[in-house]
């Protein structure tokens, strides 16, 4: 199968389940909208060494948030409910909270859990905060040096999935990443899914577990590395590749990592140079999601 | 005292010793630079609920960094060398050699304290790193998917500072955001600084510890909150002032603290409709670095 | 009438014709489709003085380019198209052809007006051009010094409309000015329509001709300027508004600026501090279109 | 000669001479600077068929301004002081005093050469206009719908340099656009020079008339086109080189354009793929100017 002459692997995504929460940031304006996602969303790549894996969904206009203003939803995710509690409140309260003009909404109001991470924040205001409703959500004014700030009481969280991905090769660095980066912004039109490692691109791409240095956890996929492609034997690296960047997708559902994995593939291979494109599997041994990339497109 | 008709009231910002790491990241362009720096230094506001505090210090071209790339230069803040380890370890394993195009530099090569994360990052190559040298420094070339990774043997830490702040009151909320705005840019052209809140800036300023909710560290400093003026007795908001921005600075040094503290009053007074400028202190309790405001300008 | 406790004026704007080209700029990235679009459409405010009114309308991902790569939609606006057929020739032939990565194609592929700017723009090649195709449209590979630039044969141009516009007051200027943004934001994510001022808003709303210096086409319109409220008499500024900030919108059919303004206004208000909407019209002296704003809403 | 192992042919870049005018804009902050200065430089490329060349100089902090805000110095370029007076009453009038929050002031106090473009744009004010002063310089306050825009009575010119120029020789299209984008970055931080075309680079570098197609002043320059090396008798493309990115640098003086020349060659060298480094000139006949880089280096 190939889509613009970029031959398309026949394999699939292995992904694995994860818990997710959704957060809707609003703020006076884009930008300022986007300062606290980044920093309530940063140091968040992967579970293996972040306290969560956590990035941008998508950016919204007024119209669809509850005070009319511009926002972003995020996501935040991690193994189990109680570390994802733990960390909405340490990321909701020193990233956003603290964040100039924003404001902060459940972004899963339908899901069957719901943390109080809302009704916490408000305590911050020692007895000065009040109750309040926006667009009928029971939500909290906080007084704070800026003025007010609006919380939710509640913020929703689902089982969701992590670890989705496929793989671009192109013949040089700069044009792989312009591939990476145009998955990303298709990625980011689309609902339900994020790409949580730096600008959504992942340019250190492993293995689980080592061949040498057997006390780490996730080393470089060896095969996968162009610079030594001719000292590797049995490397995945044609000869006319030097690049490889990874997208990791997460997402709310099934259904969004593999909308999101399918836009991302058709926007990756418009850019001339994109040679072929792949994705990551382990034998089944990381999770129970297949993504079969064919199928998808 | 008054610089362009605002007050400067005659007080001190008081700040306390925390254990700073300097880290130089190099990319593909300033914008690649860019992307690592804000994952890498995310979730890193206050190390009451972060696990450490960290952000942007200003941004290099090429003539000032060993691979002749532009660059960024970060700081990363731990009360304790041991956890500035582990965060280091943690945030450049998994946010920079992660992201698209970056090496990383020693931002404090004469420091007495060096960390060899460069050494332990090497071992995610599993066996094909090999010992490079970048204009005179001892580095590592790791074979990863988008090609090799740079990464310099030791990072180096000194004890530093952290919580000098000054506070801005302005007539109306994006009037004092434009004027912290323009306090933090001009903050990044300075060397040794960092403002580790989203965007630079602390919408929320806070008093150590509680009136009401004793069990909280940290609460609204309801004396600054200018929605509530009209409730709080001995308030410190004025009537023609509508909005409170605390910037919060660390840095490697006092003397980098206090030229930051300076040059950002000097611009944040500039913006039409700032009032008054002030500082956070707590009678000395915080910390033993008292920084004068009338003697910093 | 009021929308969110802001007032909406009962008034109309007044626009009139204009002849408008639309054209589709792709790019490597986001990026590069953004830095030649404000290339070609710079210096292009008003026809009072530039050489033609021209600004971005959206961006839109590869799934919707002939090329897919992302892209961008702008719009170049003259009285005549002796003068379009001109200015296109002249912006697109020196501001985007000349352009890092950029491709070119007709935004109004099914107008009945359509100028061979692409033909012209291939005698660049001098000689070393050939013919392709790209989706169906036909077009040109200009062998330039970046490798080949493609453009397509045709621009296509229509009868549209140029001067809608809505009037933002607010309590403080950067109150306005992020009302003002936010509305520009909200329409650029719809079809048809661009607003031309810098970053899509005017500073210095004017009135047709002047009370004093009548050598001059148009004057600041006094009435509207809250600095001199006090002085002028029949002053429309109210006591609790100090800033004013028009959007003007051109677009290719009146249902596409009426569309604009509506989603304008909508943005507009949601932010806090903003007192009231209205638009500007000239007793029909400037053009036949009416936009009625309590029809619109 | 070569730099980081990249050749710098023994050559010289020809250039011409142009009047040049330049301004300091300043704005609330960094960005709406940016936004006036881009919407007045645009459509300002190359004088053969845009009205002016114009372009970004650098970015300021307050510390450098009249007002205290942050700014940007921009120049606009013409071959006489006639079109050039135009040119700045066009763009100052049509493109800043129409901009959110800006101010303008003389970014050439001292040239001998000074219009009057300041007390021209006053009229707009129709009456309401009155004299006013920023750091010592004498200015207008114009009464408009934002509030008061400051404008300097004069704007200062002198005779400067166009043409300025080196080309980029890159293994593949983004490496070359990732080398020039680093080029203009730094160039940016000198004074004195510009680099007005699109993000600063050309990507379709030409010749003085034409083979086949006599009638142009200006095609594409055949033998530095890498799409057609195999056709072209005499090319000047190696076979490792892929694409050529040409930086045209203009300025206030032959030593700023000078500056400008050697810190964009060694800026741009850093970035890996890059192979040769080169310039344009046409034995003398463009203008006097000569610049040769072995002796700016």
């Amino acid at each position: 199968m190939d889509i613009k002459g970029v031959e398309i692997e026949d394999t699939y995504a292995e992904a694995f389940p994860i818990k997710v929460a959704r957060v809707l940031i609003t703020a006076a304006n884009k930008h300022w909208a986007e300062v606290a996602a980044l920093e309530a969303t940063g140091f968040g790549t992967s579970v293996i060494m972040c306290p969560a894996e956590a990035g941008i969904e998508k950016f919204v206009t007024g119209d669809e948030t509850p005070d009319g203003r511009p926002g972003v939803y995020i996501q935040i995710c991690t193994f189990g409910y109680k570390a994802l509690e733990e960390q909405l409140l340490e990321r909701i309260g020193q990233c956003v909270l603290t964040a100039p003009t924003t404001a902060v909404f459940n972004g899963l109001p339908d899901a069957e859990k719901q943390f109080d991470t809302g009704f916490k924040l408000k305590f911050f205001a020692d007895g000065t905060e009040s109750e309040t409703e926006v667009a009928g959500r029971k939500a909290y004014k906080i007084p704070m040096m800026e003025g007010d700030f609006i919380v939710e009481h509640s913020l929703g969280a689902v089982e969701g999935v992590a670890g989705g991905n496929f793989f671009i090769f192109a013949d040089c660095q700069l044009t792989g990443l312009a591939a990476a980066e145009n998955a990303v912004a298709a990625i980011q039109e689309l609902e339900g899914s994020i790409t949580p490692f730096p600008g959504g691109i992942v340019a250190s791409g492993s293995k689980p577990g080592a061949n040498k240095y057997k006390f780490l956890k996730a080393t470089a996929n060896e095969k996968f590395c162009p610079s030594i492609k001719d000292k590797v034997e049995g490397t995945e690296i044609p000869a006319d590749v030097n690049v490889v960047y990874e997208l990791v997708i997460n997402g709310t559902s099934v259904d969004a990592v593999g909308k999101a994995i399918a836009a991302g593939i058709k926007a990756a291979v418009a850019t001339h140079g994109v040679k072929k494109i792949t994705a990551g599997n382990y034998g089944g041994n990381l999770g129970p999601h297949k993504f079969n990339l064919h199928d998808l497109l």
